[in-house]
């Protein structure tokens, strides 16, 4: 089986994307009507993932994918909490209804109603909602609700300890992921995504997270930003400040994803991290979308890259499959329960 | 010849910080006395440089180090552009003294006086003066003088544009090289250096400052930050963006160094960027200083890394000398004027 762990659903309908739309324009003008989310049938929801994921995930050959809401949209720096909230409560209801539709190719993770000076505990009541009533098995977690002007405390920090405990109690994974910059310096998918994973690692090097929660994971996506290319940097920035190996101190709760677009650096991330801490992920449809003039294929095809290592299948299977129901014991328990 | 393009004085005599201490604490206490830079002998700048930098140069098998100030130190976010200034004459005058002591050993690049909201055409006039007067062959560029708030231009900005005329016009490059980070997320050397080559590199994608300054070089350190590893998602971003291919919009005038510490690293870097675009550097003495278990040898040893590639001896010369000369003109003209 081939478990994708990073799908956004970045081809949602437009009534949803106008609803942020209207939302958006009247934080600029308060004096416009509050807007109204407008009705999207199943067809429509079936025709926006048949002709994009889904056509590819069979393409390629996956059969699940860890679907979430688009994550540049999130912009938890736009307007408050409330507007943040609301928000975030339809692109979890629409994931909700794609799972629905199509229960064997997707499964639910959620966007979170973060916003730039909030509490992470406001948060927890939509972890709670989604994973329990809409039967997701994760979250996105923004380290930098602000977009770019990184206003907010590490994750190390003690504020983000309740939100913490939660994922502990419910047993889900976060992925650490920004959404879009307002922060000209960044391009989102080229800058931000990439510093926010390569932060998101040096912080947890720096602190003491995992000594706190144990059973805490994270999944740091795009191939965990810089980290693996710069191993023998953190190996010896640990060792530095002093800190235990990184396999005790931060790889037994920290996994990365294989969004990676070239051979080489997927060939170098298997080079130097260890397999149990490797998910298959492609972003898919996501940051980049075209074909490698190099290879002939799509530059997010990272399933070709897999295939391609000289690794046992043993290995593989644990990629593809199963570090992911190890990471996600509830996507685990929801496929035991359909007999697979 | 071996020639490092990336040493900091990192080991200053104690004089020097001493004076960095003072000038600091002023700021908080405006009552205090003006401080006075402190005399510093011959024979101390002698034994801090041979008991550590040279030391380990000869040790390597390295012959000439392209030197600056320590990086971390030049905190730009600091006090004003007084603070700034002052402070950064004083740096770049050690680094004169130590190329006078050790001529054929070492080679001047200098720090710049940038300062938070200060026009970087006030830069231009010490740049001026330290090519001109105090034979240094190159700048360090601080993208973020702010220290990791990013509150300033992306560098393909036209406010940035006075300074590289001067650039062109000098025929020196520039290291973007940040400093100190007063923002608790990231860490220095672990995040905010490799974050903002990363965002650099994405400028200029996004941008077309080499479409204006054909000539203007720039080496982006710490082995381009994240920009090897995720090679495929910068090609297919730029292809995304409508942008001409990575070797014509960026690679002739962007270089990137071989701080990365371990082989895995290097082995990606020499497999996916051309090797006209490498240039030997090591960083040492600097962020990381220890022994990697793993090998038994220094992290920051990078030479030996090089040495191991399976390439022919042609590129290890241009890697390790050449492209030096080539991006360097002022170091090469040094050179042929003692006949190297």
């Amino acid at each position: 089986m081939i478990i994708d762990c990073h799908g956004h659903y970045t081809t949602a309908p437009a009534q949803h994307d106008g609803f942020r739309a209207e939302q958006v324009a009247r934080l600029d003008d308060p004096s416009l009507p509050a807007p109204v989310y407008k009705e999207i049938s199943n067809d429509e929801i079936r025709e926006s993932v048949e002709a994009n994921q889904l056509k590819l995930q069979k393409e390629r050959g996956g059969d699940l994918t860890i679907f979430s809401p688009r994550a540049s949209a999130m912009a938890h720096h736009i307007g408050d909490e409330a507007t943040s909230s609301e928000w975030t409560r339809h692109c979890n209801d629409l994931i909700a209804r794609v799972v629905e539709l199509f229960p064997d190719n997707f499964i639910g993770v959620c966007q979170l109603p973060q916003s730039p000076g909030a509490p992470i505990a406001n948060s927890i009541s939509e972890l709670e909602r989604c994973v329990n009533e809409l039967g997701f098995v994760g979250c996105n977690l923004n380290p930098d609700p602000s977009g770019g002007n990184w206003t907010s405390h590490p994750l190390t920090d003690k504020s983000w300890y309740p939100f913490f405990e939660k994922m502990v109690e419910l047993d889900v994974p976060a992925m650490v992921h920004v959404s879009a910059s307002c922060n000209p310096n960044f391009h989102a998918t080229g800058a931000h995504y990439i510093n926010a994973d390569t932060t998101a690692f040096m912080q947890f090097i720096q602190g003491d997270l995992f000594g706190d929660f144990p059973n805490l994971r994270i999944i740091i996506p795009h191939g965990g930003g810089a980290v693996p290319y710069h191993w023998g940097r953190y190996r010896g920035l640990a060792d530095m400040l002093k800190r235990p190996l990184l396999s005790e101190h931060v790889m037994r709760n920290v996994f990365f994803d294989t969004c990676v677009y070239h051979q080489p650096g997927i060939d170098l991330m298997f080079r130097v991290i260890d397999v149990e801490n490797i998910l298959f992920g492609s972003e898919m449809v996501g940051a980049v979308r075209g074909i490698d003039p190099e290879t002939g294929q799509y530059f997010d095809d990272t399933k070709r890259y897999i295939d391609a290592l000289d690794i046992p299948d043993a290995d593989k299977a644990k990629v593809f499959e199963g570090n992911a129901r190890r990471v996600y014991p509830r996507l685990d328990a929801a496929l035991k329960a359909r007999g697979k």
